[in-house]
């Protein structure tokens, strides 16, 4: 039996489990060495649709009512929640509309397509990308009579995502491990606002670290400050999906309590972060997946001698952008 | 209990538990599609060192005598086999030396050197690149009294692959499913050998189709004459792991009597496998590697409505190389 709070975690995971991945734990020599400690990657790369959003759109749609099921759905996003919610909404028989930014990821627009969801290109970047996309996405929900569902911020979304920790916690515990520390990427912060509540009432209470672009850091500016707080996001991020300024106020709510560690990620280490994970891991990571890597690169001096799991989160990326990125490991 | 005969294998598995990775069966949705059926990914990539061959040289290493281990170890490899061995020395403290051919992938050089293995460079490529670096290292063996290991033709060293087999075997039932088909890759034909061994005593019973570059397909020539022969390995393959134009005299001898599929693949789809690998899969796979998801593509007709593992034995591969290998995907 869990705690109560958990029953209904475990309660969605196991709605969940007949369209999912298992995503494995994948122990990693190289990364253990830079801390003397053990790491484990959680290859949510290897999640069907590429992304650990999957688990949340697949959730959230789970538990939509019959008439709600029909007028459809709308949501915008920058792409791997797209991504997720097309490949759940043709599984369920749900119609899928979503906006995303016109310079989102090609591979990412066009999997939302070809999973047969209406794509809605957002050419306005004002005040920021994800912000003009909302906008539109409110306007069309509107005028149409569709459910409109907010890609991180929305309570039940963030309880489905909670099935990455609770999974990794479930492997963790097969394999003997008590793990010291868990490192989450954050954009809007459904994925850390999901493992805080997978953490909350379980017998391993690793600590959170939370990993987040320069200059797009606002979960880590709104904890310091204790207030909802935005970053500039001024310079570009090689991040395209952790570009939200700010985190989403039920995630800052369920994270501004909780003893967690926040993390602002430079962009060199990122690019180191996917080539390691090419050359020593063999994983195809986007830049997004990669910021955990890239923290305990930037960081060891936080993880030594610790048993550490990063949450690999998607692996969606042009093979142009990637062979790019590539690009400085030849040099060296 | 295991039939006596494989209660061998089984043991040799245990022993190598404590040092390999459990890599994982990762259902593949788009391979599956274009069978109209079920195919299942055996992640050997993901294995230590980045390729299966680190289980046979890690068990080969293990039934050494006190005085064997004393004097230290002599093969020769294109790769794979260097850096598993180099790897599985350091962890056992056995000295090891490896004959290379000098055009053999940097990545794998530079890895078996980093494990501490003296690597010599061989400039000969006459009969073929394998047989003149075995020659060397013969020729070395008797100089220093090392123990001559063969990089695919040794009875231990093949019951040693054999645990890939058994593994993945293992997934499969813990999954519920039934496998009509292993696809495996062949170069000297220990990995293939192995599954023969390991499929003979099992309840499933798939049926063994080996994956062979064209122009190297040694084991298919030999198999389809009932004598071991060679193929004329004239044209250059991109599968360097895999460039041995005629089988292993054990593997021969092991695979004559099996109920076994050969097929020989062409170049473009290994390249294809390798995007598709990188886009669909998010795994890193070296065209050695591959070559069975290739086989699926070139000839889904023989698989159709199967339930198929594919072994994907390797991931060690050069940026640069790889970055020239996407370049096709851009165009598409």
């Amino acid at each position: 039996m869990h705690p109560p709070d958990q029953e209904e975690l475990y309660l969605l995971y196991e709605l969940q489990k007949p369209y999912i991945a298992r995503t494995p734990l994948l122990y990693s020599e190289t990364l253990s060495n830079l801390i003397n400690g053990s790491v484990f990657i959680k290859a949510e790369n290897l999640q069907r649709t590429g992304a650990f959003k999957f688990r949340g759109a697949l959730s959230r749609l789970l538990q939509l009512s019959d008439s709600e099921k029909e007028h459809g759905i709308i949501a915008y996003s920058s792409g791997n929640f797209a991504r997720g919610l097309a490949t759940a909404g043709r599984l369920l028989g749900i119609n899928i509309h979503i906006v995303m930014p016109a310079d989102a990821p090609e591979i990412k627009i066009l999997a939302a397509r070809q999973q047969g969801a209406e794509v809605i290109l957002c050419h306005e970047f004002s005040p920021s990308r994800e912000e003009a996309a909302s906008q539109q996405a409110i306007d069309l929900a509107r005028q149409h009579n569709y459910t409109l569902l907010h890609p991180f911020d929305d309570l039940k979304l963030i309880k489905g995502q909670a099935s990455v920790t609770l999974e990794l916690l479930e492997q963790a515990q097969e394999k003997n491990i008590t793990l010291d520390s868990l490192v989450c990427p954050v954009g809007g912060g459904s994925l850390a606002a999901g493992a805080k509540l997978a953490i909350e009432d379980c017998s391993q209470k690793p600590l959170l670290t939370t990993a987040e672009p320069e200059h797009y850091a606002g979960l880590k500016k709104s904890l310091v400050n204790q207030q909802h707080e935005r970053d500039n996001g001024q310079t570009p991020s090689i991040c395209d999906a952790l570009q939200a300024v700010t985190p989403g106020v039920n995630n800052f709510d369920i994270l501004r309590n909780s003893n967690s560690q926040c993390l602002a990620v430079k962009e060199v280490f990122i690019r180191e972060a996917i080539q390691l994970s090419f050359r020593e891991l063999k994983l195809v990571l986007e830049p997004s997946g990669a910021i955990g890597i890239a923290t305990l690169i930037q960081y060891p001096q936080y993880f030594i001698n610790q048993s550490v799991s990063i949450i690999a989160t998607g692996g969606n990326i042009d093979s142009r952008q990637y062979r790019d990125l590539l690009i400085q490991d030849d040099i060296n």
